[in-house]
């Protein structure tokens, strides 16, 4: 952390800052300048950089070390591949997760499941427990919705990601599930986050919806820190005034975090622009990016769909875009899995 | 819900669109006019309007009845009241409340509280779950924190405010708080919600980082159809691009959410400017607007707060504030309480 | 400016940085710290901090020196106070600045500004060129309504303020207009703000819909270092992604601005919230928070006005506000003019 | 524009919206269903549509028509495609423009020019008047910067791409430019877009940074309605709160764009990023989703550019891109100029 004195500042201010700052357990570096003076701190804690700007005399305050470690790349300089069953995520392989948005029966499940194994998907999506933003609309199908996801992922040897909403709901995700996600709303339940780090599953968290990079990143650090090292994250678009789109999809999240982070970075574009037509085009662009994997919202019958079909492809839809992003990916260097 | 058909579709599109909303329970009235058709559709369940958006011909999908029911001024269009111990929020009353932002000990809980009473403030808060964005900050006392603003609230006769996180924190909250605060990052969390919705005390909402208006009232809504009626919402800033103020306070959802709802609305121009200097005049803006609450962070020794002291007033700061929000809610026709 | 070099970063890289701020005309001062070295940058022009920050081991680069020089409280401690005719914004003054949208005619500009000047206002506000979003909407009078304005305005003893749009307009202000305001959409145009740091009437910059306030401040400085020191701020909303109101009122602007800038700032709540019966609880709030100016829209005919009437209040609505910002200015120390 | 009333509102309630209707130029039709009644309007002219949902028992007016016509593809459903010597831009065309910030000198743009002729480009840019935040910052060469990039670019076949701030300018621009660039901070510069209309040469407007899509298209209509025909866009990334990327591009607005208008679509990922290593990533997927041309910033020397050099290629870096992204326009069916 370095504190910038103001302009001239007189030697009284300068000594009560160093004073403080001692108190708090740093230990203070003190480089008279021309103009300006700068302390240098080292060590101490955690600490609320306003209140040090509150002293006399202050002109700013910078931290220096990030507040995230172990996400960072400075921890671990070589990306963080995270494999289950088939499908791999990070390092030169992108990972495609696709399937409805709920699940809604095993005739259902077992219609997509079919259908996405076919064309080459490891993965299946499948939400049983849903947030939704009216306490009136469907909730999901709970355990049994966990039951039949597992059953039709086992039977064409898939992996299974579905949304886990609350700390009681881990052991029935352990029993079911192979990667756990953390939904938007949640990327802030930090209560949540800690249990999540205790597990030994790979952990999906979504970008929340005017969440910062560094946010994001800090959220990963809750699980990272709790000893469970696989953690993804995934961009599903965030809040603005444009209102064309559900969300606005930061596909420049995709390079940013790369350079910070060694976690693997997904992105959504189902629930990121909200519009079926909208989601082939983000589909490619986030491949041509660099993503290290995809979730896509994939119906057999859209129409018909519970809750999300208006952003939902249909199988064959789907079957075009994976021939298109093969394509794309092996010219950025990537391999979709 | 009105279906807004395409200038000049045919027959044969207006027909489907009969035929697919029938099928999802409603009843459809169509009326053609010169140009346009329109389908006004009665009954029915929550519907995801995107999906007959979809349809061939279908130009747009108006919703006429607006989400939330039970937070309405049409269920209930006089202001709701609700009244802890020697305080009221809603109708003609503001309520204020003030204190820490953490639970620090018992003497530095006793300093503050025993000024603020002395004030006339009938409300404390002061937090002992902390949701941190960080997993190596402090994260409060706990349940020791909770004990800590009973015993000194009982001391002053004063209600107590807290923050809860998670479910599981439920029991200790009923035995502890007078009014439960969900913190903006839980403001989606919508388990915590529901169960929220089971208890007879007031919750108090904030709203989230990015929420609009009419989310955070889903969220009340939430509550609400769970059979606690007592809820107040707290407008804490939004997160805008202006980097200058910690959030943006968007103080003319006081007038908003007072002509949409008749919940209280209460003001946290602390965490909703983040800067000592800017909560003096925020609050008084609060207040000319109509607020029906404050919750404002005092603490007996700023610099040495364990976090968030540069957003707190002094307990002398405070005295001046109070006497200037008495004189102007007095111009706008409320009583301080 | 302060170069903050990556830790534990060799001789060569802060060589390199050293020789590049050379030759860019800074002189450079190195502190070598115990863990990290921060080289101080005197003189020099104005560069781009990102051109240092590619260098290799540079970490980051903060900007001591604020951009705008004019417009800054170091520059100019003492509140600026504008004076034109009866009317001052400024230091213990607040003015206030009512009027239609558009000058529509003679008659409907008598009738305000009658019952305007009756009430106690002292200036008078009405568009002649409007900047309207598509082409085919009402683009005012012109030159015709400058005219009016002017014509009102002298019968009543009011000063007049217009919204100029381009340079060539500038002759027809200099005639007719006492108070020259840049709309939002030209906060950025540069060089209309060049001409008009020329010319020795007050010009009044409204912040753009999503400018920042540093942004706001360097298009005052614009101004002010083309020579004309007299610039008032205006506050008129920002752009969130909040659609309840036309946009969203950054009042804590107020408290920032001041303490930033010795430059008055006002308030438009009429465009702030684009609702009428929020302009009555924002105008109080901006009067609280301490803003040295409003600028309202009243119209005598609200339902028939050519533009903005939704936002517009009645003469009769607008007396009662009166009657309260006085009351609520004396609470705050300062006095409506 | 349909009016939809209030659920139960009344005769006389509805009569008096028809009167205010009619008297303001349309021809109202009613359409009385079960619950609620629906008022389509026909005909009359631009209204704000706030003015009647002020009106008693008014619930919401919703506008059918979009306020954009030229500019839509209902006026014109094949794809506008815009040649300019050896480039397209729009159908199944890819134009790519590069060249550096500023024009700096002729040996700078001459070296330029030759390595980007050499790679295949066939329109080069480089600014002669500059928009910068601060009026202290370099403004550009001026007419001399227009003759040179026109000299360089005769040499090597280019067409020239520079962006003009001001009417005054047109006469030079029409001499030495091709391309005629409105900056982000002038879209809505309305009285230089008219004067745009007059011209006739391609037009190339940039979004606002906090600019909808629809005010963005409306900004094309200005043009467009003065009976220039040859207008493009570019999104250049929009301002929200991430502060990692100078602004957030937004690539959805390429298929949303291309869904609603005629015009091509560019993408400028210099600036909507800010930072060289994100250009490439941001290119490829940009021409992954289809936009029908690319402004890239490339300087020959960029550690020693006079602006921008932070967001500026190489031409080496810039070689590699335009490999990839012939690729990657082929598996979108696209083809690069």
């Amino acid at each position: 952390m370095l504190i910038i004195m103001q302009p001239h500042s007189d030697k009284e201010c300068i000594e009560k800052v160093v004073d403080f700052i001692e108190k708090k357990g740093f230990k203070a570096h003190v480089s008279e300048g021309e103009i300006q003076t700068v302390i240098g701190c080292v060590g101490g804690k955690v600490i609320d950089k306003r209140d040090i700007e509150l002293l006399n005399g202050v002109r700013e305050v910078i931290k220096i070390t990030s507040s995230y470690k172990l996400a960072g790349r400075t921890f671990k300089p070589e990306d963080t591949v995270i494999e289950v069953k088939n499908i791999k995520f990070g390092g030169k392989y992108t990972g495609v997760i696709a399937g409805p948005c709920t699940v809604e029966s095993l005739p259902q499940m077992d219609a997509v499941a079919e259908k996405l194994k076919n064309i080459g998907v490891n993965a299946i999506r499948g939400g049983a427990f849903k947030p939704r933003t009216s306490p009136y609309a469907f909730q999901g199908l709970g355990e049994e919705g966990l039951q039949i996801i597992r059953k039709v992922a086992d039977k064409y040897d898939m992996a299974v990601v579905s949304e886990i909403m609350e700390i009681s709901q881990i052991p029935l995700f352990m029993e079911y599930v192979d990667i756990l996600q953390v939904g938007a709303r949640n990327m802030q339940n930090f209560n949540l986050l800690k249990e999540l780090g205790t597990i030994n599953k790979p952990v999906m968290i979504k970008r929340g919806m005017s969440a910062t990079i560094e946010e994001w990143l800090m959220s990963a650090e809750y699980v990272l820190s709790g000893g469970n090292r696989e953690v993804m994250l995934c961009e599903r678009g965030i809040r603005t005034f444009e209102k064309m789109t559900r969300n606005t999809l930061d596909l420049s999240a995709i390079p940013v975090v790369q350079k910070l982070s060694h976690l693997p970075i997904l992105v959504d574009p189902s629930h990121g622009t909200g519009l079926r037509d909208k989601v082939t085009p983000m589909s490619r662009a986030a491949i041509a990016a660099g993503c290290d994997g995809l979730i896509i919202e994939v119906h057999n019958d859209p129409d018909n769909a519970i809750c999300d079909g208006a952003q939902s492809l249909t199988p064959e839809d789907f079957a075009v875009l994976w021939n298109d992003i093969n394509k794309i990916a092996d010219v950025v260097g990537k391999v979709v899995q």
